[in-house]
């Protein structure tokens, strides 16, 4: 049965979104219980807010789901893995296919992606 | 110039670290603002350990160093991504290339990997 560790971390746990096509790190965000229950029971991608403090589905706004294809659980039952499909080609709500655009080099940030879309147009 | 959000999460940021060559998510941890900078500095993965409480250099026990090849910071500047050389070809302590060796299925765990190493040879 699967059980996951919520409470060393008060609750919630950190959730890894990765390409599962091309194994691309996409995001990462938190799951609470009820969170990680809906991503099962509804085989998309749904993490809890922070900032809002609710559930959230995401893709709910820009309509950029993420289709679960597998999901993986750490040594230590206290880490999610998704491998996802990500509609619309993009996770990053500034419009980059993955969070994680941007690379450090000699205590600099240097953009390592192009934008996929334009985050006004999606966000309106 | 690279500065993280340490303290939204109490000075611990998820860190993911992943195999450079073939993306591979192997484990997530913490690290705190010393991690970041060693790790920086060493070019080894340096985290946080919660349990212990300090600076954990990975692989100090079981030779298994992390070599950094690249540095990702995500767009909130609270999670970094790490891509990796993994020493011994296993980065978990149980054995394992990647922590991520369970799949989760029908509410059941399902390991999905063999082990590359024996802990009890290596921790003694």
């Amino acid at each position: 049965m699967v059980e996951l560790d919520f409470e060393k971390t008060n609750g919630l746990i950190p959730a890894i979104a990765q390409d599962a096509e091309t194994g691309e790190v996409l995001m990462l965000a938190y799951m609470n219980e009820a969170a990680f229950n809906e991503t099962l029971s509804s085989g998309k991608a749904t993490y809890y807010s922070r900032s809002r403090n609710t559930l959230w589905k995401k893709g709910e706004t820009s309509g950029h789901v993420q289709h679960v294809r597998e999901i993986r659980v750490d040594c230590d039952h206290d880490t999610v893995l998704l491998k996802v499909e990500q509609v619309g080609g993009a996770a990053c709500h500034k419009g980059y296919k993955s969070c994680f655009f941007k690379i450090v080099e000699n205590n600099e940030y240097k953009i390592a992606e192009e934008r996929v879309f334009d985050p006004e147009k999606v966000y309106k």
